[in-house]
């Protein structure tokens, strides 16, 4: 592929030899030669001048005195999105039925529907245009799945679960699973079960890593709107709602019931307790543990900073102390105002 | 379904419509015409007034002024659990060997049994009468799963492991993968692998949501007892010992061969250290880090509360200047003695 | 077994019966008749008055006046990792191909490749020789996986993953799922998928537990190195490089691109924020949250320590007032000196 084809592509003007072969894209310090290279910083501008790459994506204000040749972008990091699809080598549905597949014959299966050996469709399921199913996947019994949705391989959807079209679900996920419902029972010392009766709904464009959970609801469903992001073993409890393009980083856990809002960004390994209200763009920094209603957009924070052992060791402390330690200044205060 | 067949179910007295349809049930706020509620908590009362709900189970006392036709309970919570079975549309076992299910002619399957499509089921395993195992899942060699229990899709259950009756076990949960065990070799400079050859070993009544891991032991059984409830995405590392009806929720970690007690509470997010031991009744509340042993029960935490990450900023500060700040006080009082 | 036997094994001395018959192994509390135990430490040397084990592997300077028979060892832990494999039940390679698996004819399967029901094979993928492949894995396209490897049951390789020789890969994990790169776009509103076209590559001798997820890179390759071994649930970001001899306790997570040095241990529940730096031999203890890089070898940590809920509740007060904590002891200090 040629530079001057993968500007007219992305509807983009050149500075330098367009007829440069691009054999692939990579980050400024990894790139060789025939690669395609982005500057997605002025910040990262001196790491240019030692390249290896063939060519760069560059905003032109960045572009003054770069000796490779340019493409010039006035979003590079949105045209790489669109770039690196170009060299993407996910093998693409082949809009085929594995003979080892096991489709119920009450599930009902779009055109052009590819489902990988070894994928079991219960009745009742009805599969969208263009959906892709990996191998291993399970969909329960009246499990919908929109056009042109991709569940990678060993993907777990229990019945009734509702997603939209243009999902990419990744490998051990797991949707419609109970939620943790218990209720304890005085004169039998022991924990009852509650059954967990609703469902999973989940909107269009939802993309979800490698092994993440999200439960069902036990009295009402368990709702994810539209472009909304999880990453990787991010945890959703029962009856939890989310709005729409809210991005969760990896091992996050949402307690039950739970309302996050739109376009919120929640770091990796928060915790956020159950039955609360978060409004819309609130921002978690990561391992933050989230314990009462956010009603202010914002950014949010728990923890102590990091330190060398040993000099944690002597202030953690002073954490145990705390009380004491505002008492003791009070007192010393009173004492010089009398 | 008509209220005074729920009610006649429950052994419960109704006020109002006995003949009114039941449809389902939903909470106070999401309840709609034909469904029945529930009042669990006196602090709810005022959403009633609003409720679109047909009917609702109600401790007799809260019932006062109450428009809609009642249920009286003692226990809302409990009649919930039992009353929400009724609507549940879980698919049940269908008592079928699907030809597809791969089964070792060495394994004994117990009457009514269920395996679905792609279930491996290896030599030596035992399965109890009633099971009911879902597609993809693996149980090894010599697993035996007691009367009753039921796998969800793509179980994998390690060879040895022994589970009691009517587990439920979610999606994706693998039981008796290695322990975390490596001994390091100095003059080779790396890990050696410490075999991990004890089993897990499981109680009767015990759940566990999708993806838990519980790991085998390496010089003793992983022993979960009767009862215990474990959320999604816990980890159990080898040589646990977890005692009856105690509930871990979910991305909980359990560090080896550590030991809690009966009717213990575990939030979501805590972490415990290897090698401690936690009495009976203890409760920690989620995203704590448990450090060392817990010899009385209570409540236990860690953590520094949430705050707007400007705020935080500021205040993180002092916990690394925590030292330095007794020391300070501490001298301001003795010159103040002096 | 006897216990000359054993001792012939690990070339060491025997003190006491040499034709004890071992039937296996157990901790220093757990052994009964016929087990052959462990003292690691001196510090346990008090156990060994009570137990019922019939025979120990201990150091000779520990052994004194210690009257069961002793195989005398340098190195107890070590040789226990000898000794260990020899009672491990864990069923081995069969060598078999299952005709259940479903594998491609484009695929290189070596000699002595044990491959169970329910595994998809696709094009292109290398299986070294004396791999063991368990029930319903999956390996994408051109998947490479060197000698000796094993994998259990529903492991999920995504396309173009490279593994080397040795490997040991427990059930449920995902290598190669997309790692979590998305672009907001501001005129739609939405967020767009940078697709994560590069690899995943591990080195030889590796072991992973169950459900650990390791994510495909972006812009390079998310690289591990060699003797490497990963705890359960552990999440490994897009594009991380680690170095040899690394290891990782459970539900740690790793944010994309940072790089972690050789030999180095971290704990359980840790968080490490993406794009940082941490060199060789650094130790991060549980549940830490790494912040920033890490430059020199040590141990780190955050977090606040552990307290009865009561205690907690009255000293998180004072970390909210630390920053006017500080302001007040300043002004004091200042108060006196004028």
């Amino acid at each position: 592929m040629t530079l001057a084809e993968i500007a007219a592509i992305l509807g983009l003007e050149i500075r330098g030899d367009a007829s440069l072969s691009i054999e692939g894209i990579a980050g400024l310090v990894e790139a060789g030669p025939g690669q395609l290279t982005f500057l997605f910083s002025s910040a990262y501008k001196k790491y240019l001048n030692d390249t290896r790459a063939a060519a760069v994506v560059i905003r032109q204000s960045d572009a003054g005195d770069v000796s490779i040749p340019c493409i010039f972008s006035e979003n590079p990091r949105l045209d790489w999105a669109r770039v690196a699809g170009i060299f993407d080598r996910l093998p693409g549905p082949d809009g085929q039925i594995h003979p080892r597949a096991e489709i119920s014959n009450k599930a009902s299966i779009g055109e052009k529907v590819s489902i990988s050996a070894n994928a079991v469709i219960e009745e009742g399921a009805r599969i969208g245009e263009g959906c892709c199913i990996g191998p291993g996947c399970f969909l329960g019994r009246n499990v919908s799945l929109g056009e042109n949705s991709r569940l990678h391989a060993n993907v777990s959807i229990y019945h009734e679960s509702r997603i939209g079209r243009n999902a990419i679900i990744h490998s051990g996920t797991v949707i419609g699973s109970d939620g943790f419902g218990f209720e304890f029972d005085q004169n039998a010392g022991k924990w009852v079960k509650i059954p967990q009766i609703y469902n999973v709904v989940i909107g269009d464009d939802v993309e979800l890593g490698a092994q993440v959970t999200i439960d069902r609801g036990a009295l009402k469903d368990t709702i994810l709107g539209n472009g909304i992001k999880l990453d990787n073993q991010v945890h959703v409890g029962h009856g939890v709602r989310i709005g729409d393009h809210t991005l969760i980083c990896a091992n996050s856990a949402i307690g039950g019931s739970t309302r996050i809002g739109r376009y919120c960004l929640i770091g990796g390994g928060v915790g956020i307790i159950d039955n609360i209200e978060i409004v819309d763009r609130v921002e978690v920094t990561p391992m933050t543990f989230v314990t009462k209603p956010l009603n202010e957009p914002g950014r949010y924070t728990s923890g102590t900073g990091l330190m060398k052992n040993r000099d944690w060791k002597r202030n953690v402390v002073g954490f145990a102390r705390l009380e004491e330690l505002l008492k003791r200044v009070r007192r010393l205060e009173s004492d010089k105002g009398s």
